[in-house]
């Protein structure tokens, strides 16, 4: 309903802004939402999309702006004079928006941009946002609330907020404050609403609140927005002093980019990239993580090549490389992955380290015993030689054994070392675990293969 | 700020609880938010957990049977008589909350709860959702919202709510519907305050609404919450009547359990498994993969088999067996990651698909070409074997190539045939381009060393 637009809207756009039919351009676009506008700019030719831009009204220029990617933030607004940027666009957005598209540009721009505009109380919130860092609560809030001292009436409280809030789009919940500023609780709307006019506040607001400070990590506020189901969260000072707010919008984007971060880590790609990127963008992003794939494939031929004569005389042994290789690879994986996710939800933080582990040696032992029993029943009745099968099982267990163990260690090892743990998930436990598992095996087959030759 | 809850005061609970000491338990409980009660029952012994829950007042103790996870709340409520959980616990919650605890139990016990609620609109309410899959809008919604005539007053409008909102919670619009319930817009509570009282509703309202439909998946909710910035939409039925609302904090639960499902698809997890699940059940998510992988494994000493004296012969091409598969291998999961993610976000619905794989086969091309050279310098330096030089690099270069395609082809394919693209991704993508990789490594190895000796 109102967000599904046809084929037919699009095909009759392009025509309208192919022929610059500003006329036409602007009746269309007025039924778009900015979301989708922005969307729209990010798939055609950035020629088109200036053309586009110039004709949406400021206030949904703004609007256009701020759901944009950062580098075509900045390719769109690089036309396009400081002066015009700074009133008729950064002057409409909320504070938070603001400093993320001015933090996006170069210093200078940036500066010049602040340096032309009219309102000076929104510039000031501006340039105090961009002091934050972006990971942070201070990097994600915005300055715009509705703060009543706690002394007020709620008639006093209503007025007040009549006065602040008229360029507040959402308002979930009104901030009580005492003299100094200080965050004592809130009050609902809904509350306001059913009070008699001359109640205190004081009387009404609830003040068991949760708060952040303003250097609190945006995983963690988005930990707590989630756990406690809220849609806006109060960010205080160092001493408790109300400094602006989060909206859960902001948070749901951070939960979303944490996911595909461990998610491109898991994967293998150390740049934030998607299918739309260009292909050497998308090369890049993908080559460090071969080439360490690759280095452990070189290490892996050394560890072999030790063992080549041996390999030369029973071939057979060649046949299960393969086999014991990706084994450990996956065994480690899975630890490593239930790891990472415990840890970013916070579930993992009551049991010791050594408690961990030994759990984990019993899950590798279950599956190590299931499958090598396996491995053993198949070599026994398809394979020659029982010195292969008696090599292949018992160093199969002992791979799935130690990989799963140590995709449980390395993650925490990570996390205690302060390196995110998610990397381990990548093709440095798969590539550790191939190296090592070779090894195992090669050292297993010299022992079963000696005693029987 | 009021969350942080100290070791000292776990320390005491827990000696409250251990020595039965209820008033003690009553008091410290107090300062307990209903999340950290949920999670700390998830911690400590069945028995301990249902002494505290007797503790807690009912509100409290609704509010807690909500955030438990699926299977604990069962056990927790496994002990206490239908009545009580009828009009103590179900009664005081919202009929969304009401329909995901009675939809967890099973339907006799269910249905006997239902039996013995008292208010017979809110049975009917959560009777109603209990009809709709859960994965779609129907089954997030709750009914408590507020709906005016398009027809009333503010003032009217005003009345009207105090009567609807006293059971709801949060209020972030007024949903204004006709005559039949046909949803025609919002209203902000904001914009109903500081308008005259007796303004039509039919002058003030936002006629421009994003809703949808109750057989709307999840996923898609989540995806136009997400993308609109809301943070509650109304949900309406074939013929646009307003029959209930989600709001975020229900999504931001779909994005996480949708991100986590993707990400434990991809290492190869097949149940929904955190890191306290027990030993058995840890095992039992792991298995199947990895027996896929060993079934891969399996086939690839066959296809190596077909090889044996040859390898006997030349054992030197043993030494980059797991090179080959490790990169083919890596290079699948890299190119379905960012498919998966692509589908997942909507950002890949405009490209043709010989056009993506157009793409991706540049991609591998220019990825094949960087780390077949290096293979092939490191080879030329220290292998004494040119066969084995011109063979390693010649197959990793064809490896690679096929493997990027083929990761790009292979998550498509299953959204075509409607299956989770997320599939793709897990050890299935990497064990079959490790077969294809030996495949392709040992026909290459023929041609070039057939050609040398």
């Amino acid at each position: 309903m109102g967000v599904e637009l046809s084929k037919e809207f699009f095909d009759k756009l392009r025509q309208s802004y192919e022929s610059k039919d500003g006329v036409q351009v602007k009746l269309l676009l007025e039924e778009m939402h900015p979301a989708d506008i922005a969307e729209l700019f990010e798939e055609i030719d950035l020629e088109d999309a200036r053309f586009l831009f110039l004709q949406l009204d400021a206030e949904i220029a703004a609007d256009v702006i701020v759901e944009l990617e950062d580098d075509e933030k900045a390719k769109l607004l690089a036309g396009i004079p400081s002066e015009i940027i700074a009133e008729q666009l950064i002057g409409l957005m909320d504070s938070d928006d603001a400093a993320d598209v001015l933090g996006d540009l170069d210093d200078e721009k940036s500066e010049e941009i602040l340096s032309h505009m009219k309102d000076m109380e929104q510039a000031g919130d501006i340039v105090d946002l961009l002091n934050y860092d972006e990971d942070t609560a201070g990097g994600l809030m915005a300055k715009e609330l509705v703060a009543i001292n706690e002394n007020l009436t709620v008639k006093q409280a209503l007025g007040e907020m009549r006065d602040q809030a008229e360029d507040i789009d959402e308002i979930y919940y009104l901030y009580v404050v005492d003299d100094r500023n200080v965050l004592k609780g809130t009050v609902k709307l809904k509350d306001l609403l059913f009070s008699s006019t001359n109640q205190k506040i004081n009387s009404i607001f609830d003040p068991d609140i949760i708060s952040v400070k303003t250097d609190a990590g945006a995983e963690e506020v988005a930990k707590i927005m989630e756990k406690y189901d809220l849609v806006a969260i109060p960010v205080v000072d160092g001493i408790g002093r109300l400094v602006g707010r989060i909206t859960i919008d902001d948070v749901v984007d951070v939960i979303r980019e944490e996911a595909e971060q461990d998610y491109q880590l898991m994967s293998g790609i150390t740049e934030d990239v998607d299918f739309s990127d260009n292909v050497l963008r998308q090369s890049r992003s993908r080559i460090p993580w071969l080439l360490i794939g690759m280095f452990g494939g070189i290490c892996g031929s050394l560890i072999l090549g030790a063992y080549e004569d041996y390999i030369a005389q029973h071939a057979v042994l060649a046949l299960f490389l393969p086999l014991i290789a990706a084994t450990g690879g996956n065994a480690g994986v899975q630890s490593s992955a239930i790891v990472v996710q415990g840890l970013a939800s916070g579930d993992l933080d009551l049991q010791s380290t050594p408690k961990k582990l030994f759990k984990e040696l019993k899950v590798g032992l279950i599956n190590g015993i299931v499958c090598s029993s396996i491995i053993f029943l198949y070599n026994l009745i398809f394979s020659d030689s029982f010195a292969l099968t008696l090599t292949v099982s018992i160093a199969l267990f002992s791979v799935l054994v130690f990989a799963t163990v140590f995709g449980t260690f390395i993650p925490l090892l990570l996390k205690k070392l302060k390196i995110d743990p998610a990397i381990a998930t990548g093709p440095f436990i798969t590539t550790s675990n191939d190296i090592i598992g070779l090894f195992i095996y090669m050292l297993i087959a010299r022992l079963i293969f000696g005693y029987f030759y």
